[in-house]
């Protein structure tokens, strides 16, 4: 993971060989959890049990939380009920559920049996909710005030319970049917008058998201309105659970990652480069690969079709590597730019047609320009004939002007009608150019040649 | 932007034309400041002025921030100087930052002119650091506590001062010569002891940034340590300021963007898609359009010279967008995973040889696989003698392999020699592999044909 364990890690083995379980303690305590997961996962495995006892119980479950799925998972087999409990009952809520979806049924049915029953409660709740929801992300370690609490008698409150919230610095305000009328964060608390009632301060225009939107919709959401936590209500607008802002980062980090792996043809996997095996990265990839394969077919049928024009005119060969590559190109600068601003919530499907404007502009200016470079490179330095460096550069020039439509289109589209984007990306639209160039190229050639 | 004001517009546009300012600045007080950015952003421009003087000064300044810079600027040329004032005062400096380094210079001395002399000389403080450096997202408003200061003196410090501050939920603990040596949260604060000393609750274990860091470091340690603020510091370890959370999320969003772009060749703007306009994305793809056109001139070259292959067994031809394609794609499936995992800080030089051997093996596999499935297809389906079958199958697995390799070390080796590994993705990868394919297809031909 980061490079901050390299030099640490020696010192730590040394202190292992030498027994100086004291040391290592006071060491291991100046480290922050994410370092001390990043050095477990560096050291060999029958090491890491013992390193893990000598952590304090929170700094112990802080650590887990940050650990990878197989180290948590061996370090579990590993725990007696009563270690697996410490760790369980420091957890918080939302950080048990990310655990528990990664590991294997018996070790779920063990953490759940050593969490407590409000706990079992909770992540049962949460896990009930589908993957990618806000439901599935939030937790219900939240602090909630009645509207008619005193600010002082808030901040005792908060000083009573504070420990077991995830945050403490925005509260939410509901009403005896957990209907969420408002939010006070700690801030607008403490410069408040001890006497204020919390309704009185509470600001009560709330965003909030339902359990079942989209997790992708609630990052956008923080990155929108800079939030450090927001409320997740059900469709009766109670108050279920709240998302914090360190998951929405994660979201908004595996969000991106999936774009781009859909965009390169990848099946996304929630795992690490590195911690991901062979076959894993295989299953993840051939499919795509065998599809675009066979989608192939298409331009090889037009070559064959046209065998005879190739044949009459062998340097037409030449080019297709040419334009199919430059209309690849062009095809994905459209669509990836289009993608992103679907992702990032900058496009809709009602701006379709201001985006069809732009790009039709924009595929002009790049057709001609790359048309003319082409012209003049094909009579200059490949000294072809006119009627062929005519026949290539129109040939480009409206390859660049049909990819940059299908790119920039394709994506809108496909999202209208519920398909992923992302996925619409690059190899697809390359693959759709790829025929329509050569198609073009032909006919050209055909009429002309 | 959003959906949010599809019909709140019209209701706007409704009540600015029978004049009902009262309730108008009721309607707008309800709203978030990122949605009433929005609002502005879709109403007609000579609309605009009168709708923003009708905010509160604090919304009017948090609605300011939310907007694309083009709408800032037309607003700022509508201020008389006091409204302008007005604004600069209720700003961040972090956000000023922002917005003057989007605006034209006459601008800039406009609003430095307003900024009073603290504001001006933190300004020129951040605008110093290079672009995408951890000083130049930074803000100096933050809460600082000497070491022997009570938690209750600390507390009311809070309450007295807390309003100017970006954030109050992490304080700083400096010595006399601003030299940082730990922090205190809100909460910690609010769980200790009235009596305490900051020394005893304050965690020692800084994790900070220097001001010359890249942004990417700082988000990176944000989703890493789920910080809400990282502190800044000199080589001397003194406190220069700091980074909030909701500037993390706009750095790890634009560096995903970043990414996504260079990978489908477009140098990176920062600017909405929307925003763009057909002459700035023009010039943002051309040059890598041509480009990536005359470096294809190398397989055209190579067509060329083995064009009596192709005279003689004509079919070859027909595979070669396949073989191209195919390349492309597992080369650019190698190197975007990569890649990401550089970005994510996955990934280190130090790894070179994981993830060669990792994508020897899956280029083993994915070879195999492709080479079988089109050998099958070309013997059945097309018709082809067993030996063409045979070729372009061999050309097929070698082309993989050899895709897969430089897809995943390039990007690599440019990040350790100080190029960007983003712009090695795709395109290029896809120039070299489409010229190793046909050399290798071309090689088998002549030999087994």
């Amino acid at each position: 993971m980061g490079e901050t364990t390299v030099t640490i890690e020696k010192m730590i083995t040394a202190l292992l060989d030498e027994r100086k379980f004291a040391t290592l303690r006071d060491v291991l305590d100046t480290m922050a959890p994410a370092d001390i997961a990043a050095l477990l996962d560096d050291m060999p495995h029958e090491r890491m049990p013992l390193l893990f006892r000598l952590l304090s119980k929170e700094l112990a479950a802080e650590a887990f939380v940050e650990m990878d799925a197989d180290l948590q998972e061996s370090l579990i087999r590993g725990f007696s009920d009563s270690e697996l409990k410490e760790v369980v009952d420091e957890l918080y809520v939302d950080d048990a559920v990310d655990i528990i979806e990664e590991m294997p049924a018996n070790v779920v049915k063990r953490i759940l049996r050593q969490a407590d029953p409000d706990m079992r409660k909770m992540i049962n709740e949460i896990l009930k909710y589908p993957d990618d929801s806000a439901g599935s992300i939030m937790t219900m370690e939240y602090v909630s005030f009645k509207p008619d609490l005193k600010v002082s008698e808030a901040i005792k409150n908060i000083r009573r319970s504070g420990v077991d919230k995830e945050t403490v610095y925005t509260c939410y305000v509901t009403e005896k049917d957990r209907r969420l009328i408002g939010i006070v964060t700690v801030r607008s608390l403490l410069m408040a008058d001890d006497d204020a009632l919390i309704s009185d301060i509470m600001e009560e225009n709330v965003i909030s998201v339902y359990t079942t939107d989209d997790r992708e919709d609630v990052a956008n959401n923080f990155a929108k309105y800079d939030f450090l936590a927001l409320p997740v209500v059900d469709r009766e607008n109670r108050l279920v659970g709240i998302v914090t802002v360190d998951d929405a980062i994660d979201v908004i980090r595996e969000e991106a990652t999936e774009d781009i792996e859909k965009m390169a043809a990848i099946t996304p996997t929630d795992k690490p480069y590195l911690k991901t095996s062979a076959f894993e990265l295989w299953k993840a990839r051939i499919p795509w690969l065998l599809l675009l394969m066979l989608s192939s077919t298409f331009t090889g049928i037009i070559i064959t079709h046209f065998e005879n024009a190739l044949a009459a005119t062998s340097v037409l060969a030449a080019y297709i590597p040419m334009l199919m590559g430059t209309g690849g190109n062009s095809g994905s600068q459209a669509s990836v730019a289009v993608i992103r601003g679907l992702s990032l919530d900058e496009i809709e499907f009602s701006d379709i047609f201001r985006v069809l404007w732009k790009e039709i502009r924009v595929s002009v200016m790049s057709g001609v320009t790359l048309a003319a470079a082409n012209f003049i490179k094909l009579i200059t330095f490949d000294r072809v004939g006119a009627a062929v460096a005519l026949v290539v550069s129109l040939a480009l020039a409206v390859t660049v002007f049909t990819a940059k439509l299908v790119g920039c289109s394709l994506p809108i589209l496909s999202k209208k009608i519920g398909f992923d984007p992302a996925v619409m990306a690059s190899p697809f639209i390359t693959t759709i150019v790829d025929a329509i160039s050569l198609l073009i190229y032909f006919t050209f050639a055909s009429a002309l040649l």
